[in-house]
């Protein structure tokens, strides 16, 4: 148990470290294998039916960032932080979804497709009876673990984020092109490196005591 | 860089290890001191405002585990497992929850309520023109962002999860008398020890290829 006692240790320091960043250091670049490493990490969520109903877009042309900042309430960290995510989800899911997944399925796990009839044909009857609204929920909630495993791995290797849901999803929808791809914008992570000047690092995190968030029965 | 590799390396292996148990072994249980880890870095997700709009039911009562079973399409994880986490969403929000939170931001940080009353009415308002549906909507992604964090804590200290949605939420609502706490079940999450006989953990993970996940803009 001596080895586990000090893993638990550090994730809780580093995510105690964490903190919702207002204010990025601008000369800082988060290193391009760790992004590559945010992005190993992404593919590997997990997803209902292993589905995976989204697309990551990393926004790097600093004039769509300043057009995307105008349609986030003027927040800094959307022009300011090295990296800027939008966590997109699918807004309908059809057939071809499905026969993808599938595809994939059969590539990977070398399985003729022939005997993946019977699992295709209860995917798609499970997924099929439900409203548009209720698929583009479901793909919104899968964006939020990917979100939650985004921010614990950036806390891991102490790089900042600001996870974020102020802003207008249309206007980046229309800005990011998203309505053409039937994708539209969930949520939005910023990521770098926190300023010295962000007053926010210095105030305690304010959380629920046990008592409160946890019920045994 | 030399230590952020290895610990790159080790999280993707971890993460790659993790998969969907479908057969937990009942004479395993996971240690208290795991639990407690995992209920503190439950503690610290970030959420929406901070507001945690959510409480986690740990189901420890076999009778209760085996009525719920019924109510998942009689899946054996939600019996067999070693714990049973159940994620509950606030369903509405009103104005104590709001109070509550600002009091906890005033004793944590040490500020009076006073110098509290003018985020307090910003906070109240951006929330308060929002539906009821929205409101639900927008408190069961938090669920996922916690799940999210979990499945990958459980994942670093090799600790089998199975994150669930096969199971219906209003009989769950029932079961555990949450309608009047004001709750409903939005995701389960079973954590244990995978079975030898799990035919499941070998095979091979079906992820997306990064091309198709993420696009740079």
């Amino acid at each position: 148990m001596q080895g586990i006692f000090k893993t638990m240790k550090r994730l809780i320091e580093d995510l105690q470290w964490r903190y919702a960043v207002k204010k990025y250091d601008t000369n800082k670049k988060i290193p391009a294998e760790i992004i590559e490493h945010f992005k190993d990490v992404l593919r590997l969520v997990p997803t209902s039916n292993g589905l995976q109903p989204y697309k990551f877009l990393i926004i790097e042309t600093p004039e769509i960032r300043q057009e995307l900042r105008k349609h986030s309430f003027n927040q800094p960290q959307i022009t300011d932080a090295s990296h800027l995510f939008v966590f997109c989800s699918y807004k309908t899911l059809n057939e071809t979804h499905y026969d993808d997944y599938i595809y994939l399925n059969s590539v990977i796990r070398e399985t003729p497709m022939e005997q993946l009839s019977t699992y295709a044909f209860h995917l798609k009857a499970s997924l099929m009876n439900r409203t548009e609204d209720q698929i583009l929920n479901s793909n919104e909630k899968q964006c939020y673990i990917a979100l939650g495993q985004l921010l614990q791995t950036a806390a891991i290797h102490r790089v900042d984020a600001s996870p974020m849901e102020g802003f207008i999803a249309s206007k980046y929808d229309e800005v990011l092109g998203l309505p053409a791809k039937n994708l539209t914008a969930t949520v939005v992570c910023a990521l770098g490196y926190r300023s010295e000047e962000d007053i926010f690092q210095h105030w305690k995190k304010v959380r629920k005591n046990k008592e409160d968030l946890f019920e045994i029965i």
